[in-house]
């Protein structure tokens, strides 16, 4: 006999979950409790629930398991719809627990039209969250915990990946189960027409064998699959061009003679021209998102073909990308097809064509010399924080500029990670997502970039940062504000300035009080000439930072090429 | 002809509201250069969007009219959700306008099952708020702008208040539209059949004829409906006792020979008992929830009766609450009726019931002499608070122990009035709602309390509060990390603590630092015996001020008294 509290704590750690991200509530007074007793699981508090979810994923990706969430009844779930909303777009399988008020006391039960609150703190979280998640359900009776639980977490991880939520009345999670008796879930496993697939896998050998331009977008779905070292022998085997979308491009080094890095609209400089050129594009594991690929797909020649393998059968429906073959498919499945089948087919020989990237990525570097200047130019800092750093570091950053320079700028030649945002690069993200990353792999040093703007709208986990000294070397460009909506403000307001610059309220806080504030360690960089000694000295230590660094509140963002401007 | 963008915020200006509250984004780039492009209309910009909402909700309190917030797509709307479902529960009229991508690029209109984000940053935030606000739309044809911005204020003001949402695509934003040539909402009055009304009030007077004990309990839907000086009229008439529930307790000052205070849960010392012996209940404009009344009805007597008037038929329908006369009416229209028939009723002589609530109120009062002690007990700061403020004075908190403290401790003697959380009490609502307030009055001075535990949660608010110089006085009670969560582990838990004290990670921060890193003037407060002499000093001065006030982390929190216990 157990307590459902106590149950789902020794659940969740049973699922190889070591670390729960909370914040404690009267409406999650049990559960929050059945953390507390269990001896194996260890709990990090964040400071507020918006960012609960974001650490979660972080968490989630880097153990490639389940990343679980805890938080109470009402503005307790409320607010954690802020880091719902990214793991659901970019598809990170984590479950969130809310607290609930006593069931009878719940306006889901009530089922009365338009009754907007009822117990203490209460609301109807479930209608809510979803459409933004893959399974919500309250849980009424006691004795479908282990069901819920078990359907959550299939869900979360199955087909394509992403959130789950469970709302648990108090009267439940101090219910008394027993767990020999516990309803389970039964399920069936997806059964995969193997001779469907190797009839879509010879519709791309077609492709091929009429392609003398082929190229390869590969994306986040490849790691989720488990399948990286099918796609690397894939890659060489076809010796054709690869380009990453952004959360797939850690995946090879920059240096890789296929890779060709981050592409779409926020790609390197020579990106564009290679979308552009090839005449036939092979999606593996990227949803090709319209920001990506262009709207009409004008990233991409009219001549060229489509082939896209994605688990959503939804991205090989979406409206703005007209796919010529789409496979739905899980690659772990699929990659093992198409190697085998790859030895028995005569393919031409594309390496002309890899010849012609080549040259394009030596013409046209994307650090250019004339970034070695004061003010910092946010480009060459990246590049430094990416050539001093190493296998142990995971970057992390943040929305804006940030975000942007990362993308183009770190090259992963030493096997580092990245853990960022994909579609929504929601600003203020760059703490809980260190957070979480070092929550995840205690051997690793987060070097995680933000923006004076991001950095303040998740201000309250440096306290998190701090408390738990996680080893987060956070580094703060000040640029004089939102630089990014500046930039946008200029080419379409005529200039006018709103919620942007320091006179229309964003005025820049002086960060060594902040850091002191939150008891955090300061350093800075002023100048190009002491960068490289800077970083040095501050990623040779152990534990948490806070870096100001002064870059240019002019920076400009670096767009692809297009075939027109060569 | 005009542009939408500019539309928008012209028809928000005519509407009489003054100020909006905002986050710029790249979603929302034409809506907000439309706030920036108007002379008249001054913008608030907040720190996170989730706070943009909660201070929209004071603006609309104090002012009696709309709140309005900007945000933008994807995160921007999400984050918003957090002050959205405060304004839900709390039926402030609120209207969020959110930036979203071009239209033929957002999964609302591409309606694709499953498909999570299409456009840049894109979200269906439309389904996410359908369940929390009176009307939610996306506008997909400019030529409706007029009809949706009038159809999302007459749901937010009329019957019971609340938020509504316009989602507005780039493409809509920037359209052109012919002012003249604009769609309108038609709406027809509710007509009111004052016949039923006349017969279900006289039904009241047939139940306070067979009365001897009878309670007012009265909300904020007295002010909401603009009834103040008929509800005053009402009682003085009828010379019986009033208990507040808590958005209301501000509309009588509390040495009212009728007024016993706030009631229910966190009522009074005696309002406990007075509930319980009251033989007849009428609760005018609040909505009697269950954390107000008790299990069951358990605050009143098993004999009571019951009589609501209110405006929301799912109050009146609510389970837990057992009413025996249910009129569902505005009060604006149904206290006339009440007053106008009331002299021509003879009523029993009620004031031997009216003594004993007196009695009550002498024999139990809330500040005894032991509370002026160190460390500082939280009833006696703010009881001084409450003493040396004015009419000039407007009284805001936070969740938690302010929350209840303020309650009950609170006064109202000058005509002071209060802004608070009616039905949440999120934690870190008192910055946001302090700001709102201030921004809707200049001439008032805000005292707002909060605790260190709730600071953190919206602590990015404090350099809006600095950067606009807002008239707010901040006293942020240290008392240790969350102490009524402490207080209910204590009670469950058998005093397992998990992120309610310093050692499970509630680690109190440095406050005059805290103060420093957001520009604002700190002072503190330590022993009881300064209490009156600091409290003098800081609110002489206009502008921000930040106050540590060191109370003591044992706090209890008093109960109102149970029938029983005399």
């Amino acid at each position: 006999m157990t307590r459902v509290a106590d149950y789902i704590a020794d659940f969740i750690y049973k699922q190889g979950v070591k670390d729960v991200f909370m914040l404690s509530g009267g409406g999650s007074i049990y559960l929050d409790d059945g953390v507390a007793r269990n001896k194996n699981l260890n709990y990090i508090c964040a400071r507020n629930e918006a960012t609960a979810p974001m650490m979660a994923e972080a968490y989630a990706r880097l153990t490639g398991n389940l990343g679980v969430v805890y938080v109470t009844t009402g503005p307790g779930g409320a607010n954690a719809v802020s880091g719902l909303a990214e793991a659901w777009v970019d598809s990170a399988p984590i479950l969130i627990i809310s607290g609930q008020v006593e069931k009878n006391r719940t306006t889901f039960n009530a089922r009365i039209r338009g009754l907007r609150t009822l117990g203490i703190q209460e609301l109807n979280i479930i209608d809510i969250v979803s459409s933004i998640t893959k399974y919500a359900a309250i849980v009424n009776d006691p004795d479908t915990i282990r069901y819920h639980l078990e359907k959550s977490i299939y869900f979360a991880k199955s087909g394509r990946k992403g959130p789950v939520w469970l709302d648990i009345p108090l009267d439940v999670q101090s219910a008394i189960v027993d767990e020999e008796k516990l309803e389970m879930f039964h399920h069936w496993e997806d059964k995969i027409d193997s001779k469907v697939l190797e009839l879509s896998i010879e519709k791309i050998f077609e492709l091929l064998k009429n392609s003398s331009r082929p190229l390869i977008i590969a994306g986040q779905g490849i790691r989720m699959a488990g399948a990286i070292d099918d796609f690397k022998k894939l890659v060489e085997r076809l010796n054709i061009p690869v380009i990453f979308s952004r959360l797939g491009q850690d995946i090879l080094p920059f240096s890789n003679k296929n890779n060709f890095g981050h592409g779409g609209m926020h790609g390197s400089r020579f990106t564009g021209l290679i979308m552009k050129q090839s005449d036939l594009i092979i999606g593996l594991g990227s949803r090709l998102a319209i920001p990506f690929v262009g709207n009409n797909l004008d990233g991409f020649s009219d001549n060229a073909k489509l082939a896209m393998v994605d688990i959503d059968e939804a991205e090989l429906k979406k409206p703005g990308v007209k796919i010529d073959l789409a496979i739905q498919a899980d690659l772990k499945k699929a990659l093992p097809v198409f190697l085998s089948k790859l030895s028995a087919i005569n393919l031409p020989d594309y390496s002309q064509w890899l010849e012609m990237c080549k040259n394009y990525k030596e013409k046209y570097p994307l650090i250019i010399p004339e970034f070695k200047r004061n003010l910092i130019d946010l480009y060459y800092f990246v590049s430094r924080l990416d050539a001093l750093s190493g296998q142990n570091n995971i970057f992390v950053n943040d929305a804006g500029s940030s975000n942007f320079v990362s993308g183009q700028a770190l090259k992963f030649e030493k096997g580092q990670r990245e853990i960022t945002s994909g579609a929504f690069a929601s600003m203020g993200l760059a703490i809980p997502l260190a957070i979480g990353c070092a929550t995840a792999d205690k051997d690793k040093q987060i070097l995680a970039v933000t923006g004076d703007g991001s950095l303040e709208l998740n201000i309250q986990e440096l306290k998190t940062m701090s408390f738990y000294k996680k080893n987060i070397k956070l580094f703060v460009i000040n640029n004089g504000g939102y630089v990014s909506i500046r930039n946008t403000q200029d080419a379409l307001c005529e200039g006018r300035y709103i919620n942007s610059d320091q006179a229309s309220c964003n005025e820049v806080l002086d960060f060594q009080k902040v850091a002191a504030a939150f008891n955090l360690p300061y350093f800075n960089i002023q100048n190009y000439e002491e960068i490289d000694s800077k970083i040095s000295e501050i990623i040779s230590q152990p534990g948490p930072a806070f870096i100001e660094v002064v870059c240019d509140n002019k920076q400009k963002i670096i767009k692809p090429l297009k075939i027109e401007t060569i």
